[in-house]
């Protein structure tokens, strides 16, 4: 029996031969920042955020190469993920908005773009193994990679792209940089454990909801904010004023997630929706529902979830007005982001820093 | 239909009475340090050792305790498994022979049982992540996380325990510390996914296999030498031999560990063995039989590997030839690491280090 007899159960991380590293590649210019109608933004400060992102695109590239041509296959995968670039993009525009007119760039320091290379990585590393954990199939409107490699390679990609995070973040040489994301890392885990801890758990309240997400999101959107304006030199009030913005956007960017993965079109959104249901993962629109139900209304909806009848389940949500109370929710955060950004000096990064905490929940994917 | 009538498909991370931490309550005092016959060692500096580990204990446990319950009972389950503690053994005997006689414990310092308790948080991680990956049932003769709460638990357990160690490790506030220990963590990632890579791989070679072994074992004890010499205030050249001994070292543990999961007794190893052979990771053993086999025997174990007839195989590999073959690598690495500690100034902790090093390949479990 030779050995080419035998098929290989895995499919080895090879590289698609139009994807491969070549040597002095550039990378490709990032699609414009941020999300949704901010695409449609011009100018120079539009400009700016752009040449911004692709300075950390190059960091977030170099830091991932690898000796290795298998672990380099992998990571080539995962550099579609990344799309809006919220979190590094927050980054900058705390800085900006911290430095205020005019908004030239001279505020943002090697420290901004690698710090947003570090974030982007956390992120990153969050999304592969939340797909592990959401068996999800479909990312970006590709396959994800639990799914095209299987779950072992998505963990340990999954890892690698934590340790980058910290490596790449230690090389600042600032440890109080390390301390603070560490800390929110901690925080970030913590939230998905608890996540898990409640699964099934139809009697999950609003204020449990909110302390998950604030610590599974918002901490480290929070966070980003809170860095991009300390290191533009910032004082503590300013500092205190923008971690604040990230955090409340953090929790309304999370409500509006998981709301289309309730109500959202998957063709729209571009990933695997109806997961959160499906894992027993109850999110607000359901928690409002459940709670402000009768014993009767109460008694349907439950077994719409566990009899996985999404479509009715929406309509009900719709009907009952969960729906809408998860938006005024949602919009009441960003409103609080909003009323934090109004105290600080008037700018046009000011200016798009309130349009960008609009878009967080205007936005369909 | 009221939500008490629906069955909870996960069992929440709940913490059974008896292992409820107590306020105060005292860290148990570890089994002694470390591997095997180490067990039996008594006087001053097997003493010191273990005292040594206890701080460390404290420390470890200190870091991950949360404020939220669930966490803390996913935590206090894997605390089991910290078994031997050989790599917080090894800075502390790094250290200890660096600054040679007295071996009093005066050249060990506060950053060494950090480090220690880091390096054990790194360690951990990888267990809790290595058995999502084995598809592992039972760890130092108790249930894995993923058995007893799924693998997403166990998942984002291994991810609260990097993140924890990361954390724990710029608290230190030495940069040049967490960026050491980054490359580390880096390279223990491609060295696993380099693994998952060549997973079926019938014909990979023992100079591949000795390359994937380097980076996702031996750079960790590696750089557990490296650093308990480095900060007991060791010269370049003694930093240089403890970290050669430290690499030799954690060849040849792994290649002991490779052989006891093709030949061990599970009774006795006290972890889920057989799972190379059933996940397609070839070890050294096998490498060998099938380099050095006629094309008919190297047919005939094939067909035993794949058809997963471990027995049958365990005796065509003693019989070859194969097994011994193993061993006597396993030795030389052995013996490598011994030459490297003999040119150091001769100490009690010298010596304790020879007889840690002997029975890393001498251990059964």
């Amino acid at each position: 029996m030779p050995a080419t007899a035998i098929r290989r159960r895995g499919r080895p991380f090879e590289t698609r031969p139009q994807e491969a590293r070549g040597a002095g590649r550039r990378a490709p210019p990032p699609t414009m920042p941020v999300m949704l109608d901010l695409t449609t933004i011009q100018g120079p400060l539009a400009d700016l955020l752009a040449r911004q992102l692709e300075e950390v695109t190059v960091i977030f590239e170099r830091q991932l190469a690898s000796e290795l041509s298998a672990v380099n296959g992998l990571c080539m995968h995962i550099e579609q993920y990344r799309g809006k670039m919220l979190r590094p993009t927050l980054v900058m525009l705390s800085g900006l908005t911290a430095a205020g007119e005019p908004c030239d760039g001279a505020a943002l320091t090697d420290k901004h773009r690698t710090v947003a290379a570090v974030v982007e990585l956390i992120h990153m590393a969050t999304l592969v193994h939340d797909d592990v954990l959401d068996e999800a199939e479909i990312r970006r409107r590709g396959a994800t990679v639990n799914q095209l490699w299987g779950n072992e390679a998505a963990v340990m990609l999954g890892d690698y792209l934590i340790s980058n995070s910290f490596h790449l973040c230690s090389t600042l040489g600032d440890p109080s940089i390390n301390v603070a994301l560490g800390e929110v890392t901690n925080t970030l885990c913590e939230g998905e454990l608890a996540q898990l801890h409640h699964r099934d758990d139809y009697g999950l309240d609003e204020q449990t909801y909110y302390e998950i997400i604030r610590r599974k999101t918002a901490s480290l959107i929070g966070e980003c904010c809170r860095l991009g304006a300390r290191l533009a030199g910032a004082d503590r009030a300013m500092i205190r004023s923008l971690h604040e913005v990230g955090l409340a956007l953090g929790v309304a960017f999370q409500i509006q997630d998981d709301l289309l993965d309730l109500i959202g079109r998957q063709e729209v959104v571009g990933k695997s929706l109806g997961k959160d249901l499906h894992k027993g993962k109850l999110t607000l629109p359901v928690i409002r529902h459940l709670t402000a139900a009768s014993q009767h209304e109460r008694g349907e909806a439950l077994e719409m979830i566990v009899g996985g009848d999404a479509a009715a389940l929406r309509s009900c949500l719709r009907e009952s007005g969960a729906v809408d109370y998860t938006r005024s929710v949602a919009q009441r955060s960003v409103d609080e982001a909003k009323a934090q950004l109004a105290v600080l000096p008037a700018s046009a990064a000011r200016d798009l820093f309130e349009a960008l905490a609009e878009s967080v929940i205007s936005r369909t994917h």
